[in-house]
């Protein structure tokens, strides 16, 4: 890799900030739980495994501002530190599950100095964890791929969405890597054009033959025959096997299945979630009506529209070919074969 | 209305410049066959029956500049304009068929001045024939649509993308003028977003409850039962039905078919091709990668990314099951009742 998502330096978390990809490589210098909170809020970090990387080490670096504190009012202000970071993005699952494993590696008995290292060393595991599952999933999903296939991607579920390697665009690059000749489409990804900026910019970097398109493209390729297979990532997985993504992501599983085209998404298990029972459960943020307006400093639309700014919808799991894991591969997911796999 | 999207000036055409839209009301002043046929290659003017109105103008400006040459001369130059007016864009048919019309109005007999007064007013007629058919399609097409209607439009096909009222968003005015309670979801149109600024822009000013989304958020709405139904307009319909429209509304098309939503077309019987006998037969433009890298001046794509941008698909006539004309809507298009329709 050529950058990095993010990276742990003495007490402080370093991210790159994503709104400013491809065109400036600034990485943000954050040091508290708020600040982090607000990075994942205003999407500086994004990607379902990449942001709770950066919820983790928001503890983590809370934790450090806070150890000179007494006890009692350390123990306070770190779980007002969780509260802050849980209430950052609703939709993506691993926040949560990555706030709870932070949790339950803090020893209430022990000093805060002493807790605030613990947590260091938690989020550098999860974070570490995160790659490594990147990797097998790399390796399970790539088995999928034949030795010559031309893949639609949406979104960005590359190195930036998570620790790094990617999970989606992981697989892709572990194919690629394995000498097969994968050629990808990337789809812009509107309002906040992941797929232009930051799938296009992974892409290039790879050198992986890689062409972009806008979203509504994709149908018309498909049915030229374009298209072999979709893989995308996914921001929480229900027990049931429906899964939640980027908005738009739904129609790419309509559009695949009427043309046959194996739909598939990989992610870790960290993202699939057994309290949530179908896709109907999981929340879906709205965003500001100012991203659809226009793009960064350029408004384009009409003066007096409403506007609404969905920022996932669900893929029900009959769509849904494969799901790939680092624990595997499940072909046509359900809700038995996902309970195997957690229990497995 | 409150602008006119071309208008006839002693000798000139004048043009709204729909690039400028909504934020400048700039008319364009062309004087030459060669200056409409840039101004209709470079999307000054597009939707597919004002482009008909534009070169049919166009030859009459030209036409019009020449009068003063020897017959000869003026004949071979007149020739000169229709090729090139022709070849300003290839999918919309619309632009064939006004060619054909004018060409039919030249009398070789008579002297370049009468050729050319006549040539004036044939496009004259052309013009208004267009908005009077828009407006007999406004009002067989609003007997398709319920008192309450949450009505879902694609790019536009408005009034700026005919002579005036419109096809898609004729029908939407006329049922609204109808009193019935009408809401629409305009879907944004990427690469040219003449849904968030010019569909926006006349429904915002017609004060017709509008709501702008991002084109991959469609399916979303459609999901959550927020779509009643989809109505777009048309670049060529073939003689089985199949539809050329912009890109992206194929995928409205299949969207609407998974949620059991009525897919509608709206058009003038102009933009019916007879000799055209199926999608596969119409020449789909792609257009230059910098519309896709990002919107005017902001280029917001990574570098060294290769890009398509196919202007138009075609929507299947299977998924179309009403196509609303001047001359009435035939339900599920099929060849019979598409032939029936031009014999009448």
């Amino acid at each position: 890799m050529k950058f990095e998502t993010l990276r742990w330096n003495r007490g402080s978390l370093e991210l790159l900030d994503q709104r400013l990809l491809p065109k400036n490589i600034v990485y943000l210098n954050l040091k508290s739980a708020d600040e982090v909170a607000k990075a994942i809020r205003e999407m500086a970090v994004r990607g379902a495994p990449a942001i709770g990387c950066a919820a983790a080490f928001g503890i983590a670096v809370e934790a450090s501002r806070l150890k000179h504190l007494e006890k009692t009012a350390f123990h306070a202000a770190l779980l007002d530190a969780f509260k802050i970071l849980a209430e950052s993005r609703p939709t993506a699952v691993n926040l949560f599950w990555a706030l709870e494993m932070m949790k339950s590696a803090i020893d209430f008995e022990k000093d805060p100095g002493s807790i605030a290292l613990d947590l260091s060393e938690k989020a550098g595991a999860i974070f570490k964890e995160d790659i490594e599952a990147n990797l097998e999933m790399g390796r399970h999903g790539a088995s999928l791929i034949p030795e010559k296939c031309s893949i639609l991607t949406y979104c960005n579920a590359g190195a930036l969405a998570t620790a790094g390697h990617g999970t989606a665009l992981g697989v892709i690059r572990s194919a690629h890597r394995q000498g097969k000749a994968i050629s990808v489409h990337a789809c812009e990804t509107r309002p906040l054009l992941q797929g232009a900026r930051l799938t296009a910019w992974e892409l290039a970097m790879e050198k992986i033959p890689a062409t972009l398109i806008c979203d509504n493209m994709a149908g018309y390729l498909m049915n030229k025959g374009e298209i072999d297979m979709v893989i995308v990532g996914a921001d929480r997985v229900a027990a049931n096997g429906d899964t939640a993504n980027k908005i738009g992501t739904y129609t790419m599983a309509v559009l695949a299945k009427r043309h046959a085209i194996p739909f598939v998404v990989a992610c870790p298990v960290s993202t699939i979630d057994p309290h949530t029972p179908t896709g109907n459960e999981i929340p879906i943020e709205e965003r500001a009506g100012s991203e659809v307006r226009g793009y960064g400093e350029t408004d384009w639309a009409a003066e007096g529209i409403r506007i609404r700014n969905p920022a996932f919808d669900v893929t029900p799991a009959e769509l849904v070919a494969a799901l790939v894991t680092e624990k595997g591969v499940i072909q046509a997911p359900d809700e038995a074969k996902i309970s195997a796999l957690l229990a497995f």
